[in-house]
């Protein structure tokens, strides 16, 4: 896996394309290691992508083959592994860019729905392949894909395994867009850019109250929400802001 | 209600097409029995379907009529035909495919909204019609609704209980397709082979995942994800499933 | 801001278009205060809307600006004025509909968010304008966001702030409908026509169920639907619209 920071963007590519770039226990561990080493004060954005042909073919079914493990070594391998890349991106504090440059399964899928943002070409292949080898869908996947496709579409996904590319994944909302393979680049150019003019650490902060809201009621989700907002208010990102606005110019926030 | 099993497909059909297939208590307590009765090791599905001409018109109203009861009775009929219905589906590791070949109102709309697939005829007419009678959407509806067709157009539907048919039906996510009648038998066969090409107890599995981390925080989704990988991890399925693929076979899990 | 009352229907109108009609402090507690004083014994609806030609431009920006407090007055500030409006909208028995006249940024959007019902001018402009000037979004927007568009299209909006058009806001869910100008009283107008020919308190009801619902698991939402249920069987409305029903006439819950 190569990590590259340039402009405040650290960029994590899967580089394994002889095997489409799947994942093994070391990709999932570094890949949660490059995602919590990133912060608010030297990046404004990750952005994920893999070696052409893939995006990520997802976990090493080669690796499932030799393994010989109980139940409980099992749950801590993917605990400290595929889930701890999971929980690194759904808690951080960097907004996280999916560059879906090619196909797309498994884990690989999973990793885009635990993205903030994706963008896809048309024809990458995307699959919760997970049942095909019978597994139930994991590194959150569980959690992410009936909020992002809705429950209908999400069970049909993991139920089936069927296979749907880069057009519909944009459709159903499992991607922002699909976009074609000459105008990907700029794409996540335009929205990392985007992100780079907001203070990254206000939409850290936004990315953890929507979260964090996902299971609570709506009564604590206001107290959350305000105990969130009280930290907002005390920064130095909203009286800049608020000045900003109130002299007509843009914000300086780096 | 008719109930026949064959090459491991359970269909159960309202058959009181007389009243539209409305459900009384024993229909309902029924569907319940007849769901509870499917297992994975003898099926791969279970259809829901109607006799012509509609799916099921819902609650019969006539019987909401002669009723007497009081707080405590009326709590105690509801749990034991309605809602056990409704948690039977939910619950049940056989996926439900709800094959909608004419009106659906009230609780088989509702009925619908549990089954894990649900396809119909364009020109069906749904309504969430328990604010018509005065009372508050049952069999899950609450909360299947706005995980299905979102917030939004949960609430329209339900506080208005206006009418729409089945091309809106799949357009909102209530279903996933709306399909011309004498293509609904293909459309539904297709699924469900679909499904019988995959391993049913992880289907379950699956199913049970998504359906518990809906209110799971995601600390604990990927927690219990993670429980169920692990039982996942050490079936034969998986193991069937891993070998097929390495030898570029079809799995075989029956 | 001006409340009147006219056959049933309470219409709640921003009323300082010089600012386009931002929210100050007093302007978030009237709005809770109109809200809780409806009841579904007088009322069948709430109209909010504001004088051309804004909707609401949310926060006041220049009291941001003049603001000197702790965390812990921030923190009551906010539960007792914004929140508490939210609160208000989320409780009300008796429907909300936003009747977005114009523009709808921030806590403007928030309300509309939190409202049952929306409608909007196509060209109407809208932003979760928080992250601009460093606040996360407020109002209840972190939780009802993710449940009206869903998870991808919510981080979007609130990461970036981006601005959005209303027929953009009816296509994601925000809204229900974007209409043509000269509609819009009429869109509004037979929502609430229809609003006012159901029961409202079990609107009410109904409305309550789906939203404890969002964060129940399945078995509890079933068992607190069927709660409620049992307050609606007991109820002259359950009474009437069986009555009506079986004598095919028209419901009269006046």
């Amino acid at each position: 896996m190569r990590v590259e920071d340039d402009d405040g963007v650290r960029t994590i590519t899967f580089d394994r394309p002889n095997v489409m770039n799947a994942m093994n226990l070391e990709v999932a561990t570094e890949l949660a290691d490059a995602v919590a080493e990133a912060d608010p004060v030297d990046h404004d954005a990750i952005v994920l992508t893999g070696d052409d042909p893939a995006f990520s073919a997802g976990g090493d079914i080669q690796a499932m083959k030799e393994r010989e493990e109980g139940p409980r070594e099992s749950y801590e391998r993917v605990a400290e592994t595929f889930n701890r890349a999971a929980a690194e991106l759904l808690n951080s504090d960097v907004p996280v860019v999916a560059k879906v440059n090619g196909d797309c399964v498994g884990a690989g899928l999973a990793i885009v729905a635990a993205s903030d943002m994706a963008y896809t070409v048309p024809d990458a292949t995307f699959s919760c392949a997970f049942i095909r080898v019978g597994l139930v869908p994991d590194t959150a996947a569980t959690f992410t894909l009936p909020r992002l496709v809705g429950l209908r579409t999400a069970k049909r996904l993991t139920m089936t395994g069927e296979f749907f590319d880069g057009a519909e994944a944009a459709e159903m909302g499992l991607v922002n867009e699909a976009v074609p393979e000459d105008e990907l680049d700029e794409a996540v150019d335009e929205i990392v850019g985007k992100l780079s003019r907001r203070p990254t650490r206000t939409v850290g902060m936004t990315k953890q109250a929507i979260h964090e809201n996902l299971d609570n009621d709506w009564r604590k989700a206001l107290d959350y929400e305000n105990m969130l907002q009280v930290q907002a208010y005390m920064s130095e990102e909203h009286e800049e802001g608020v000045d900003a606005f109130l002299e007509g110019r843009n914000p300086d926030w780096d």
